[in-house]
């Protein structure tokens, strides 16, 4: 199973070393404390009058964990429902976010704004750039299976850069409203993994179909993923929306949402499965899109009422995408979608961007009060930002699925997607694959083997 | 393996879509934000002199998403230990949660007072929604593997109901406390289920007995739950006590009682299972026991020490409950009791509730110093509020098992229940039932074949 | 696979019991509420003019709850790669845990002062026994799969006791800080579980080897722990420090520690293993490293920058000692290291020691300004504290081997160690051994089954 042309004993080293390396030197140039982290600086600061339960740490820092957990657990697990890639789903998942996490703070520290040349951290930079890496996840998931982890690097390397520049563009230029990263991270990272998707489409793809699929206990492996995801969004909406009432509405309008948007999965799963029975592809995502569908507006007085028919609305979208428009993507678009992201976090996306303007668009004064911050043409804002979230991710998917093409990254030939083997030891004793194939060996017809 | 009756497409969808339009008509209509979650409100009291972090998001959000874990995957997973019903273990708990929290919401907030005419909703509403969900899920445990999920909605529907009016009577009216809900939340929802089982007493049961058991990984799974449920339950006893001391004191106390009650539950197990082995039933039912138990009275000055006491006991009660007290509710009361909720939450909860009884009659100024309100009675008003909570439990129960008796919700037959593949699309070449059954028809001896 | 000599019918329940009476018995006669947790005396302080917002619960207990899920979910599913050892990994991990948080609460509590005769418990005493807890179930590691669950409370018992002395002399009495313990913690309970499975080496143990190796799903079930572990580390480390920048900037080092060492065991581990694959025993516990390794540091002035280059060395080193040192461990020193904690806990925990001890002797008031504390010779404190921890642990270690060795505790013979059957009720149908050993009864070559 294994050929020089996958064997990574030189091309996975030398890009995970290269790259920390690069990282290290560039944390030292460049990356100092903030004011809440420096012990000489927050000491002034005490002596200035404040306590230290004034410290930023104590109202962002339980928010940071639970958005932490999604990005490791949640999106890590939710991808382990393949029978045979549950190492490399949890494992490169691991891997990438790791890498993300710190390129995302020195890309992020650049474009937000630089304090006297050097990037300042602290938990909001955390925060912001697991978000950052969240995108990144959410395009892992549109070529799970289909890509080596050098690959995967080399695509964070440059989604990271994109999302920096698009984030910069939407919430700093444009003044676009976006805590929940409807546009920012779920649109964006959609759409540009489905063009790294298509541009490295694979025609004889069907050759590894028998592995495209989920087994009993894998499929509750990806319910971990999915609960905790589920549970969490409110935090990941809320996590770094201004401090008082906006963190409280948000975490709160989000939990409606997601409630709604689960019993409307459900319903529509019964109606399109086979046999009105429930198709477990579209508990564990479509049931999720109400988390990414109030990304925008979360924050706004969306009120709960609002919340849950945006939330019935992106489970139902989702639903009915993975049932009718999955199949079109891969048949007339030639997009390979293996987790199905178009409808988890790209309609829902655009869905919530329109929320996000509309919503806006609709702010009064009287329903705001003092809470509410100038904000002219604000539903205007928001609309350019989700054209130009757009168009960054599919332009740099685009540039990014050629560059991915390159035949030098040891990506997976097209009968060996979808399993683990190929990048990772697993005994042979143990893992399913050999036993089937010892069966095609022996011809054996009354060997019926399966695994753990 | 499917049949019209049990066929969902229609009876499912229908029941989710109807019963979330209802709700969102209904939150429409009468659900507002309050004070903290509205931007007008709260920066009119940030004009009066609030700071952002005054406000209560920071003080209870913490505990709430240690809560809602423990309903989504504490609950989910626990009830994953039989072999074939993972999907419906999790998924329905999922469905029925996210229903039963918006539900939940409208019930407390009716029977909890409203403000002019309006339901105030915030991070307590929301804890208190899912403190209503555990009681319904724990209902849910004693009737697993028989029920359709429209059956569990419609369960839901009424528990929901009563659960709301209990909780008005016993908090409300007799004034008592109740913060982890001994009485209001495990007695409830455990005699509640119990009597539905009863009155849904199947006699060919034993023709799906095989089913009826765990495998060795479904144990590690279920193992997932009960450690969720054990870490967090401090977090659960306290979500909603006072802020200060209580809050403190309840979840020390709790993590006291649950630390003893594990020691008990292992000594027992190993006393009473068979060979000098240990139980995995008990590790993972048992060794919760000490949760439920300091539900009414771990925000007391119980101390440490009561707690470790109380917590030995509900440990010892519970193993011995289902050794030796199971057996008989099945064969002489006809109670099916799936996971066993009579040992887990039903004596248990009993016993917090008389706990506290004893615990809040001893109280003295001498101990409780300023902390101590007015509460002449207190011990009478604990007990009477137990007894109340059992009777409308078994009520309740009981007019709830006869509505969900008429054959049109598409409840399993006696030979597939505790399924998975009755109401999920399970690819028939990973599902264990295939397999086995192939077997059995071929009637091949030197086929031995199981599945992940 | 029962015999009397294993037969825990009365072993474990007087082992448990008697040791819960124990603790409640010294519970009832020296614990008492502190101020934080007493309704009387925090009432006074509020009297004085504090806010219930003050009272630390709300400072420390998200942490706490963060160091909760590692000691029970983290250690106890990291410790499930076995294929044949996951209830008792879960469950032992479980048990012992239980009792040492209780009994840990009693030394911590002697060693670290008494108020009036008495010990004082709040949220920081059960932050403190849940590391105390990590401590032991670090030397769990060590003797993973050959020991007995009354050996190991028997072990838990003096090592809890040991490690309270350690501490106390460390922090207290050399005035070194060691806030995530690096070696009071991870260098203590790695050297004394190793000097432990040094005296109950087994020279037969190779008749289990068989069962000490992973299956697919196991090693799924063990990156649950691994990245539960690696996401609250930042929670570990600052748990105990001081409120304000301490606590941020120790939580922030420790992610950008960790993130490093994740980038730092992928590239080595591709090296090292066999066709430029990855292994799975790298990833789940080297990637951990880098929080062992900034146990100590983690609070100074360590920078981004320098936290990297730690957790970059710490995974390194890490993955180096898999691969090469393990080996001579087990063949030259005898040491029988079934979790491989010398690489994750002992080497690293070390590395943490002397980084801690240079930062600390690197210190400046201009680096620190006000938040610097007298802290004369406190690079040399910190060395003679490594030196002092290695030298109990040891010794420890070595009488508590010889203590364990005694015949009277139930453990495995050498035939059937990482095997659950011997001490939990495993169904015959489904347990993988019994399909095994049948295979090996029959004799039948065509009969390859392998289980769920």
């Amino acid at each position: 199973m294994t050929n020089s042309a996958t064997n990574l004993r030189l091309k996975l080293p030398m890009a995970c070393i290269i790259l920390e390396v690069i990282l290290i030197i560039l944390f030292g140039t460049l990356v100092q404390y903030d004011d809440e982290t420096d012990a000489k600086l927050w000491h002034k600061e005490i002596a200035n009058g404040s306590s230290n339960y004034d410290n930023d740490f104590y109202y962002r820092y339980p928010s940071f964990q639970d958005v932490h957990v999604m990005i490791f657990i949640g999106f890590g697990f939710l991808m382990t429902f393949l029978q045979r890639y549950g190492f490399s789903s949890v494992g490169f998942n691991f891997l990438i976010a790791a890498f993300a996490l710190q390129w995302a703070t020195l890309m992020q520290g650049f474009v937000h704004g630089m304090h006297g040349g050097k990037i300042h951290v602290g938990i909001e930079s955390m925060i912001n750039a697991d978000f950052c890496t969240g995108s990144v996840l959410i395009s892992f998931g549109a070529v799970l299976g289909k890509t080596s982890p050098v690959q995967l690097l080399v695509m964070s390397v440059i989604e990271v850069t994109l999302f920096a520049v698009n984030e910069f563009i939407v919430l700093s230029v444009l003044g676009a409203k976006d805590a929940g990263g409807s546009m920012t991270i779920h649109t964006f990272g959609a759409y540009f993994g489905l063009m790294v998707a298509r541009v490295l489409y694979r025609p004889n793809l069907d050759k590894s179909k028998h592995k495209n699929c989920s087994v009993y206990h894998s499929d509750l492996f990806a319910m971990i993923g999915t609960i905790y995801l589920w549970m969490f969004w409110p935090s990941f909406n809320s996590a770094v929306t201004a401090h008082g009432d906006d963190q409280h509405r948000t975490a709160m309008n989000t939990y409606y949402s997601l409630a709604a948007c689960t019993l409307a999965t459900y319903g529509l799963s019964a109606v399109v499965a086979h046999d009105g029975k429930l198709d477990m592809v579209h508990i564990q995502n479509a049931a999720l899109a109400g988390g990414v569908a109030v990304g925008t507006a979360g924050e706004m007085m969306l009120t709960p009422f609002g919340s849950m028919i945006v939330g019935f609305l992106a489970g139902t979208v989702s639903v009915l995408g993975f049932k009718f428009l999955s199949p079109i993507l891969e048949q007339k678009l030639k997009i390979q979608d293996t987790c199905g992201v178009h409808n988890l976090h790209g309609m829902p996306g655009v869905l919530g961007a329109i929320v996000g303007a509309v919503t806006a668009a609709l702010a009064t004064k009287d329903v705001y009060g003092d809470g509410m911050a100038d904000a002219s043409f604000q539903g205007v804002r928001q609309a350019i930002s989700l054209a130009v979230t757009l168009g960054i991710a599919l332009l740099g998917g685009l540039i990014t699925g050629f560059i991915l093409k390159l035949p030098i990254y040891g990506a997976p030939p097209d009968t060996i997607c979808f399993e683990d083997g190929i990048y990772w030891e697993v005994s042979l004793a143990t893992t399913p694959s050999h036993f089937v194939s010892m069966n095609e060996h022996t011809g054996l017809t009354d060997l019926y083997v399966v695994f753990v």
